[in-house]
């Protein structure tokens, strides 16, 4: 196997982890929109730290258990920013309509 | 579904993202033990740009591109930490062998 070879597999893993963390986002838009739904705040803590401690205690390396924390704690963000974005797009929406 | 059923699939997407996520590591400590095999830098700043111009062309959403670019570049810092690693750790082996 050559650097380019490997790289090429590099992208084909890229390529997939995009569709999971879109997949992962589009299912926080959902139960973010339950949770507005219902008046409970999109940020829950204790659900994070269960995420966090599940990858990290599931995790096998290479990458250590911080890197994999800095990972997920990055992806629980953006999925977050995606709801909130969402959860303002639909009270727009709403607005408009009223 | 309820937000348990969509949190039972969040965590199985995790799953899944952990797994590729050291995948992408374990290929990217092969890469670097060839680059530096050869003299060359770990850290490659086209190769880079490479990598998150494609993730952000390939995006579909929900996540926005700036968002995917962050995940990204976090993903790509911690695979170089494991290559860097995995350099120091092989250097050190050797320097016992010696």
């Amino acid at each position: 196997m050559t650097i380019e070879n490997w790289r090429d597999e590099i992208d084909r893993v890229d390529g997939e982890l995009l569709r999971l963390l879109n997949r992962r986002a589009s299912l926080a838009v959902k139960v973010g929109a339950v949770k507005t739904g219902v008046g409970l705040p999109l940020c829950d803590p204790d659900r994070e730290r269960e995420v966090l401690t599940r990858v990290s205690n599931d995790n096998d390396g290479p990458l250590d258990d911080q890197a994999v924390v800095r990972i997920f704690r990055r992806i629980i963000y953006e999925s977050r920013r995606a709801e909130t974005r969402s959860h303002e797009a639909a009270q727009n929406n709403l607005q408009e309509v009223l």
